[in-house]
């Protein structure tokens, strides 16, 4: 069985944690480095008990984050680093024949404009944008496989693309008025010393935050104009809720065809079913709730699985698509890897299941 | 200082307990009788140790749910009784003289056949119906004062009313397209044993229920359309999220005029402020947050306030309206005491703050 | 109706919110002053939404820490400051004739040597160690209505003190040999931006720190020592748990007498029952719990009471004390309040029940 | 690759959906069967959706617990049934050749008086206490691999067993005055809907529980007294706390020889890390911590693993040894997965890492 050589840059965060968790269980991946400022000399094991049980993992020891080193360490490097810091490595990397895949935002957006806009500055390296392969394994499969750099989806647009995009393409729902609710669990504002993140700050504690534009709605809206072929606008409210790991998402679309009163709603959830139905019944991660069925996080923690479930209200004519995720698994670090087997021509499924 | 007697029926529930909590500290309360089949013949102390401090928690006995008792021992009863069971004991307390605050939905709709519709069977008592007061403080100040039963809101509903109402009421947003997505602790499910409530079940969960519709939709619309003088329909979506207490819910609203763009969304912004301070500036639990200040439920637990900010959105000229407050509080317990002030012509924070 | 001028230095943190939360409920006491370097020139209402209800929570703007100040402002200063940083508020204000209420362990040592020991430097003011007195009312009573400087008990102190004092003096346990084993809320660690308190690191998490030797065991000693006349050394063990308040205690303790088997179990359990009945029967805060009741930090939290059961194993003969109390409350600012009460000759319980 | 087919009887509570958990990921297992009455009928995947990734999980049906239906399709069955349950199908299960790993109090104790006196009525199966194997991998090893009716250990017993046998075999601990004080996870009660267990009575809440003769004991002190040659009592108290998964033990020890003072003190700490590394340095599932490192049960959570601390306190004298483990992998499914890979001869971590 062939293996593989990879490197994560940036493992010590939570996304970082969760990607050692994987690839540690990854039958063709053979985990050669970890880098971290913070540990480097520290083992795994040393930093991340949880894994002690790992020979690997009480053998590997984090090393600085330099793109020589890891070049003759790793083939492909997954880079769980910080927005702006990931770009840094992740150019010298694909210089030197490295295959990255990017969690961060850094190579997300197709245009340095609109990375501007949403992030600040400048894009550091915006002939890469053009060459970056969007991680949706979902919509992009095929380009994935042959990348040289996959810049990995963020959460949010993940809970949100996979459930819209079938319905857009399928022209059952408007193109305007989709509204995007979204519930995360803390470990998405990542592992670092804020008060807002405090256990009794967030413990019994529910607020919205980024409202009305967050970040992700960069990348959102520019994977639903590359469906639709024109510009588009969304609501997104993401919210912070008390769990370590979730995401739900509640959808609000419009058909695009009147759907009030049982009949024409019925019509219409048939056709929706229909449409999720060829989008995904042969997708493995990807999971259409039937019958009474609504998705819960406690049902997808921990696997890289995405629970869609919807409803057409006969009262409102209104379509609502709800999601549930794993922020880190799905919606970072297990989508990441699912990236990873396709560029290395393993079964899309090894090691996340 | 005047003080009233006061019986709670179906005290020991979690919306029960609260009240408990509030008129045990009421400066013009005497809590003569609480009721519980289960719990008759134990102090209230003995059930809820968190009371033992009062010398009257000590004292006070549960006692069988009888109206010819409760009539001779209080002037007011609050009932926190399962919905259907409270019907039947607020008619012959009314009869009897007493004046009755129900925190079921028995009395809370207008209409016998929206009642059936909702829940199912016909209206006990479809008499009462017409003479109920809701008792939504902020709209039905003067009606609440000499009612003789007063149907207190639904936790949903003063989540969703006290932000929608002045922006419909001064023609700010449209009527139709409203959508409410919220969030709510665990004790709203009630304090009954069943599995989806256990612990290990909504620990580390997320999930929608009711979608797409909850019971609750019928008083929010009725007292929508009393507010438009015509029938409105909205879109309500509720989430169980692992908190004990706290609601939160977003509106997605539409403006009655386009409010695209920033001079636009901000004009609109300052509207909507001028319509909320001309209806909730005097109000003592309704709290506009200014600024960049968002709601979070953790500000308003364990008292009778509510938030609200809002925010348009420039780029989709839609406008947000988010709202924080106690699900057993302002959305139960509080909210009747609230009722019981004006009902006994006291201030009406009296007990409250 | 007597009123007393009460300021709060440090009044930004969890102890300091929860004294703002209490005196704001104080009817003897007119809050006129709040200390916060960081919150200087706000209200209390913008700091502590949750407070905002309150007329004097929006009036009230955080000041800077001056002694000279808050003297002219406030008769008696409760102070929430860290350790060390209290001393150099005290000691001027004592000057200035305040009288003082220190949460901190700064004046809760006698002994200047234990404290170097433990605190590892100086006491900066030795003389007021001698002056200060431990404020545990249960204990402390008389002393404490005319203290010009109370030093108020930690929260593991408080959870084993109340427990053991009243066994030890009446002889029925032994000197040697006692173990507490303390559960607490994150809240005890304060409001403070580290890694270990995030809510992903504490959330689904239970562990012990401070083993063996915890600062608080000084001052539990030294008051055990106080009461037997001969040095004292005690096994502590905290644990961190996730719950934002709460502080549950398990004690083993050796009975003086042999009280192997049923009969003399159950004897010993009479006189640690009668023991208990002697020192807390009269006691507003202290509740002894009869039959099978168990003490849940539920029961307590939000209030100022302290739950203790006890059971005499037959098998082994040893005596098992449990006791519960919210740490934020009974284990600080409540605690601190029922010294203020009675240095101002106010009811024990005003604004605590 | 040799494999077995296991069934699992009783697969719905929590301990028998994490032996799903385990057995689908176990490449040495073919998962055959699982039962219970409640969900006949139904898949492993609609039952648990956090399966369905699993091709296994989607086409595994629940069927009704029946010994001859089982005895057809499996080789080892798993039992995760109530008490008394259990034995009721182990016995036709063993009559028929089945081997039987189980979870449940059943078997594990040697006196059917110690039963009666526990457990509260006659043993159904007494003969089978004599052949029965205490399901400790770290102690009965061999037993194990030949065992027709394995009794897998309780979580409390496995938490206190672990740390105190190796003390007391080498001699470095009294077998007097052994005192366990417990932590467990919600998920230790069970699966059943119980208003005890409700999430608004665990969250924010601390309490002991089974003071002072929880069942438990019986198998403990079965254990230490086989291992010393003399009857054993220990002192043990758990407490609930609101976590889903983990138990955190703290042990309080009394050394053979006295260890007051720091030279002794570290001189038994070096004995006491000698004697753990003997018993434990090649135990893949046992981490002794060393240096500053206390244990968490979220570096256990979900693993096999169980972490082991120790200190000497200097001015006690006494030991503390502190363990972590997941109540339901080491403490229940994982170990009974450890005891299976025994019974047929694969590597003992198989399916555990």
């Amino acid at each position: 069985m062939k293996t593989i050589k990879v490197a994560i840059a940036g493992a010590s965060g939570y996304s970082g944690e969760e990607l050692v968790r994987i690839l540690l269980g990854h039958p063709q991946v053979e985990l050669t480095a970890v880098t971290s400022r913070q540990y480097a000399g520290q083992t795994l094991a040393q930093v991340f008990p949880r894994f002690a049980l790992s020979p690997a993992a009480r053998r590997i020891q984090f090393i600085e984050p330099d793109a020589t080193a890891l070049a003759k360490l790793a083939e492909v490097v997954i880079l769980a680093l910080p927005h702006g810091v990931a770009a840094e490595l992740a150019v010298p990397l694909l210089a030197k024949g490295c295959r990255v895949v990017d969690l961060s935002a850094d190579f997300r957006l197709k245009s340095a404009a609109v990375y501007k806009e949403y992030y600040g500055h400048e894009h550091p390296a915006p002939d890469w944008l053009a060459k970056s392969v969007y991680g949706l394994p979902e919509v992009y499969r095929e380009a994935i496989k042959s990348a040289a750099l996959v810049a990995s989806p963020g959460c949010y647009p993940t809970s949100i693309l996979l459930p819209v995009l079938p319905l857009l393409k399928a022209g059952l729902i408007q193109s305007e008025g989709i509204i995007a609710d979204s519930l995360s669990g803390v470990s998405g504002a990542g592992r670092k010393a804020e008060l807002d993140y405090l256990f009794c700050e967030c413990n019994e504690s529910l607020r919205p935050y980024g409202v009305p534009k967050h970040r992700h709605l960069s990348e959102i809206e520019q994977e639903l104009a590359i469906a639709t072929g024109k510009p588009m606008l969304i609501q997104f409210t993401p919210h912070l809720v008390p769990v370590n790991r979730g995401m739900l998402t509640t959808l609000y679309l419009t058909p695009a065809q009147p759907a009030s009163g049982e009949t024409a709603a019925a019509q219409l959830a048939a056709q929706v079913a229909a449409s999720y139905q060829a989008a995904y019944a042969n997708e493995p991660f990807v999971r259409l709730l039937a019958g009474k069925a609504l998705p819960d996080t406690k049902n997808v923690t921990g696997t890289n699985g995405l629970e869609i479930a919807w409803r057409v209200d006969p009262r409102t004519g209104r379509l609502i698509v709800i999601s549930a995720q794993d922020n880190l698994v799905k919606g970072a670090s297990g989508q990441a890897v699912q990236s990873l087997n396709l560029m290395c021509d393993f079964p899309e499924t090894t090691g996340l299941i």
